[in-house]
């Protein structure tokens, strides 16, 4: 079993067995696929007393388009190597690999699915208490680690070869940063916003602002990113939170995971405009998102600084002030990135169920031109920010 | 011959002999070492009618340190491969690679014997009208071919994989960004510059300059950059400019190689006050430097904008304003660059002739502490500078 084929339960089922170790010699196994992800088949595999576990298998096509779009086999590669690096200074909040098969394109995962995905619960006007610390924790940690902040610099030049990913990234290339900044048949918006979007596509300032980012997406190979911090991509309970599915991981910057995670709780916020009618609960969710984002940015900075403080092993990034430097580079980046996320999800390929499930066309429509708007205001502003503080002002203003 | 030793003059003949095609049959010929760098065997291989070609050799350590120093043969890949990338877009302006074997980390190269080591002729005064032009367009053009603006994302990403340089980068993180600014035993400068070099060495707004720049250097892969543009590199007559010796090459920031290359003719400038007595032969030649400084940031800047103008294949990158906005940060980068190399052939490892080759130890002394003032305030005020105008003025505001 060397050679690549696709599986069906009884073929992961088989495999699991065969690499065996994962349940008892004696166990009853069922397998069963349940993934409903763009890009992959996901199994479970579990035993008569409830002990399972993840197969997860790539398809050398992107499945939510079919065969037509070939895929690189080489993400799952990609995602089980930065699950392992993020692992292995995050553990909390990484999902765990226990086996992986690069030439089935093959990883076997803990199973979270005691956890739920926070995308629906949000969208269920469910709210998280610890999410914002955590989902910053794991992002400041495996920034500092993976950055010359911490690595050897050959030790980094080799990753950065190790998790090249152009395949992946250029789906971000383009679906980012290009396509909804021009007509494209890949963009995906209704009638009513078409103004709007003909007035996007033809602001000379957005264009550049959003170079701008493309360019240090291309050319800033800050750290080890997810490369894909979406709502989708984050398992919660209420003492929990863990991180999955890092296929699109690459050297880039620090960033672009931070403001798609702040830009997947904007398009809920936006989305609850139309999904709620009591005001009251929709008050409730809408300060438990801006919390979230408060309580993101400064763990965010509060922990970077920290581990610079205490562990940077490059001399001259030692210098005083330059951890505060690149920290404020970073939160630049984010509301741009973030930016980039809320036009993105809202007027090209790939949409969010947040803001796509709302039922009635005339409060989706809202909550679409919200997002827009936001998004645009967002990137267009952000090299007027300093701090988190003005971040969060920004986004104040441009939301109440 | 495919194990690597390392050739004395009769290797190296049979060697060429062994390859053929570069002489005739019957050729006569000759061979001998001459090199005087640091790192490489270099021979020269000549017939009876004076055609030669050069056949140069990496040493597995640093030719100027001796065997304990030990420094990969990998460098004479990148150093032709460097070569072979940039002839190909700006064969005017690049030494011709006839020849590679990586095995024995051999090049053979096309002989410029006929043209001189720009160091030395400026050294003498001697002055070259295209020089700033010349090597301006060298430096735009590899700029721009091997940019986000010009290359398939993937094809770029393969070339940064390609042109990852661990040890010789780890040569300049060292020697440029770390040693000047701590008390180091590779730093080497006279005792009577100890009281500026220890003020230097705790000036916290310095050291916070220059770690924005060893960032860069570290995580910005802009360009395959050459790596080591000083006035050694630079072969030249009146009409013939090339560039040699990239073994240093890797994907960095475009301003470094442009830093660099205007630092040294600074470094020139502030050793002709202790080279030249007379008055008005001493003010040419600060004339010709100055004026080629201007040149270079003029065809620099005009060149790369016409090539992105004409040239540019990113999308997102051909957004108005964008390249202009690129240009800008290449100039500030240069600035800080060219500042670092000041300090570091000041009080660092490897210093220039143009000073250390200054007679009167008074005058020698004076042109240092220009060298190391001028580098510090370049390095101290790039952040101000907005167009190349800005450049030149903060140049004189410091050199008069």
């Amino acid at each position: 079993m060397t050679e690549y084929i696709a599986f069906d339960s009884e073929k992961a089922l088989d495999y699991v067995k065969e690499i065996g170790g994962f349940f008892a010699n004696d166990a009853v196994l069922t397998c069963y696929e349940f993934g409903d992800g763009n890009l992959n088949l996901v199994f479970r595999v579990a035993d008569e007393k409830g002990h399972s576990i993840i197969l997860k298998q790539a398809l050398p096509y992107a499945r939510c388009v079919g065969e037509s779009w070939p895929l690189t086999l080489d993400r799952a590669r990609i995602e089980a190597g930065v699950l392992q690096k993020h692992g292995a200074v995050c553990s909390d909040h990484t999902v765990k690999v226990l086996h992986q098969n690069r030439e089935l394109a093959v990883t076997i995962l803990e199973d979270l699915g005691y956890l739920r995905i926070l995308r629906s619960e949000l969208n269920d006007a469910k709210t998280f208490p610890l999410l914002g610390k955590d989902v910053a924790t794991y992002l400041a940690t495996t920034a500092f680690y993976f950055s010359d902040f911490y690595l050897e610099p050959a030790q980094k030049k080799a990753l950065i070869v190790e998790f090249t990913n152009p395949e992946l990234c250029a789906i971000t290339e383009d679906l980012f940063f290009d396509d909804p900044y021009r007509v494209c048949e890949r963009n995906s918006y209704p009638e009513e916003l078409h103004a709007e979007v003909s007035k996007l596509q033809s602001n000379n300032a957005l264009k550049l602002a959003v170079a701008k980012l493309k360019a240090r997406f291309f050319s800033s190979p800050q750290t080890l990113l997810h490369g894909d911090v979406h709502t989708g991509s984050i398992f919660v309970d209420e003492k929990t939170t863990k991180l999955i599915d890092p296929e699109f991981g690459f050297f880039g910057p620090v960033g672009f995971d931070l403001g798609s995670f702040i830009g997947n709780l904007l398009l809920n916020y936006v989305a609850q405009n139309g999904r709620i009618n009591q005001i009251p609960k929709r008050r409730d969710i809408h300060t438990y998102l801006l919390a979230t984002i408060q309580t993101t940015l400064a763990t965010f900075e509060s922990s970077f600084l920290n581990l610079a403080k205490q562990h940077t092993q490059d001399q001259s990034l030692q210098s005083k002030g330059y951890a505060e430097h690149f920290v404020q580079g970073v939160l630049r980046d984010a509301i741009g990135y973030c930016g980039t996320e809320l036009v993105r999800r809202t007027i090209g390929l790939a949409h969010v169920a947040d803001i796509d499930g709302i039922e009635e066309q005339n409060k989706r429509l809202n909550a679409q031109t919200q997002a827009l708007f936001l998004g645009q205001h967002l990137i267009l502003n952000a090299h007027s920010v300093d701090t988190k503080e003005d971040f969060y002002q920004l986004l104040l203003s441009a939301l109440l």
